[in-house]
């Protein structure tokens, strides 16, 4: 006879394995009604607490896939890898990464999700380009990945629901920071996909979800290993979330970086990160023997114009106006920009990402409750980062606004996320560790 | 600012104690629907794994107590003491304890519950006397604790229903086990009476909820420490639930039983567990001072008829025919009864009182699911204990059946339930501990 619910229950209160099945038993259950959100999040924190190991993660993992739809791009020619980052303030790397890889013969399939709390999301920056759309039918997905090679669309209801049921379980009953929860959350959304390899960005600082490099290193680790253990082409960078990344933080600003990326510019830790991940993802992909070759083959595609192109094919693809790719000024702007000067001379020491995260969230920029809408236009421009040296009046950030009374919102804020001192700070390391 | 739910649920995830006043506030947010039932579960489990201190035990046992209505008799002279036994096989103890204890001065005012699973209970087995009523009004339960000196009622909607939505949910959410959540559940029930004092009664044995020693003295202590804390005379005996208690499992069979005890008879280790529980009430009442006065005080009550007679004034006042208490043939009675006989010459080496719970139950004297109705009639008698010598052939065990085919239903369980060996076990002990 099948053991019951509150006997599987009370195998992980006390510390044992799961045995094979069960995890799958549960998430089923609470699919059909069997299991209730109550046993649920009971199980959720003794998972939490007692923790699980990879092949339980690895199976929480499938049977989160399986409460969804897999969109399988197994009919299409080539290994498919997608990046996932952990989420930072500034990110912006998917916009530049998805085209320039495609154009380098990976096709990259994504699925990508809303910013919320002081991270962006990427939905929100492509949706500063005028028509763009993102709520495509699975075909028109399928269609454009084959065609252009790369597709990005919002996460849909079909897409594993069991993930979004108990991510909001886990949001209110404190078990959102386990290692192994994390990694069966986000693992079951990308791979259901159609994925064949995937290239993991895990975030470290301030402005992330980890901020300590040991507990980094373990969603890492986690994720690489849970993914290998899946059959699926995997590997994860630590990068710094302990300064901003970029100059801009904001959608439309923030996509305008990106284009100048693709464009053959930007700034440089957008190009060392955007290269880094999209070496790994040629090699999982089998066009390029090591990191070495993929680095070299994307830089050549980001000289010759084909990623800043595919980015255009895209666009035009998912109903957007494919022009501001060559025209930066076809992009939304803020009605407002008001500069913040630094107060004293000396070098930039510090640059708090998680404020200026949160600044930009109380300009319009982003969200503190999944159903607010987003301003495009609003948001932030550093002048100066980690090392600039200034002098007093010096510009140290731009803030876009809607109206100029915003900025007495996030003034404080802003100015207290900049640290002047005497001397120059060490210098930055983008790229902390790379975990295979 | 007021820390959220999810910052407190984070508080016992992590190991740390609640400020006082934060499992006030969870237990009113789960009144209010302020809490979800999917965040208490994920904090008894927290809380199951990792520990409420005394402290805490009694700021739960209080919130819970709090939810609901406290039958107040602090208008009523005497120190109201009452038993709470944690549950075993043929355990009718406060059926005749109450009128004894009552009887020697000290009131005692029990709310008590139904039977579940292979435990019976109180209320089942007063409701096989003709025309007994538990379901009392408060008014009632106050005028007949002043006038008769003991009143056994059910509980009410509107006592601890906190309790009782959180038993709900730790019953499937595998939370049961828990010494500090036990101790609040049947504390905050028993204070809600309006007691003074209490002495608990904590079986241990394979009949028992708890099934070492270890566990029922961590119990015994929990329950004993939290009371005392809370400002209430307290004591608890760890008794013996290895072996059946008396010779009747069943509703009228056991209130026979406890009328035979009243009348100066019955089986010896009844006797001995009555007496030593009413002493210990009758030295937290104030009426004895010490065990050995309050001993003979309650042999003097049971040799009197003065506690017999108690027992019928109280079988009144409930609306109960009182003749029982003289006329045993009264109560319901099975129309089948079925002997079992030893298959072999020996001594009866084991009786498992588990296996004969459920064979009751089987036999409709108990329930499997809360809204079972129980069989008033039927049950099993006891012809050997532990220690009786026996020859092939001998009886061993009475079945009293509602239908001459039931007797199958349990005849392997039940035989399977005595051991008979060439050799007499050593002797029994009953009473194992107290703690104080």
């Amino acid at each position: 006879m099948a053991r019951s619910f509150v006997e599987l229950l009370g195998d992980k209160r006390d510390g044992r394995a799961h045995e094979p099945g069960d995890i799958q038993r549960l998430i089923a259950g609470l699919g059909s009604g069997e299991l209730a959100d109550y046993q649920m999040s009971a199980w959720l924190m003794a998972a939490f607490l007692r923790g699980l190991d990879e092949r339980e993660t690895l199976e929480l993992t499938d049977a989160m896939l399986a409460s969804g739809t897999v969109l399988d791009l197994s009919d299409q020619p080539g290994i498919k890898v997608d990046k996932h980052s952990t989420g930072g303030v500034g990110d912006k790397v998917s916009l530049a990464l998805a085209p320039l890889v495609a154009a380098c013969g990976v096709p990259v399939p994504m699925v990508s999700g809303r910013g919320l709390g002081h991270t962006g999301g990427t939905l929100d920056k492509l949706e500063s380009i005028p028509g763009f759309r993102v709520d495509l039918s699975v075909d028109d997905y399928r269609r454009i990945v084959r065609e252009v090679g790369t597709c990005m669309i919002g996460q849909t209801k079909e897409i594993a629901p069991a993930d979004k049921r108990i991510y909001a379980l886990r949001d209110v009953t404190a078990t959102v920071e386990s290692i192994p929860l994390i990694t069966a959350s986000i693992l079951s959304k990308k791979l259901a996909e159609g994925i064949d390899a995937l290239v993991l960005d895990v975030k470290v600082g301030r402005g992330a979800f980890m901020k300590d490099l040991g507990r980094a290193r373990a969603l890492a680790q986690s994720l690489v290993a849970v993914a290998k253990r899946g059959g699926k082409g995997v590997c994860a960078l630590l990068t710094d979330m302990d300064h901003p990344l970029g100059l801009t933080i904001g959608n439309a600003l923030e996509t305008r970086e990106a284009i100048e990326v693709l464009q053959g510019g930007g700034p440089a830790d957008m190009v060392e990160i955007t290269l880094a991940l999209a070496a790994e993802m040629l090699v999982l992909g089998k066009v390029a023997a090591d990191e070495t070759a993929g680095r070299a083959l994307a830089r050549a595609k980001l000289a010759s114009g084909e990623a800043l192109d595919r980015f255009g094919r895209m666009i035009e693809a998912q109903h957007g106006d494919r022009r501001v790719t060559t025209d930066l000024t076809l992009l939304p702007s803020a009605p407002h920009v008001v500069t913040l000067a630094a107060p004293r001379a000396g070098f930039v020491a510090d640059v708090d990402p998680l404020a200026l995260g949160l600044a930009a969230v109380a300009l319009g920029a982003g969200r503190s409750r999944a159903e607010q809408p987003v301003d495009p236009r609003v948001g932030l421009v550093l002048r100066a980062v980690r090392g600039t040296a200034v002098t007093l009046g010096d510009p140290l950030v731009e803030l876009h606004v809607a109206k100029q009374s915003d900025v007495e919102l996030v003034r404080a804020r802003v100015e207290g996320a900049f640290r002047i001192d005497d001397h120059a700070p060490p210098a930055r390391t983008l790229i902390l560790e790379t975990v295979r």
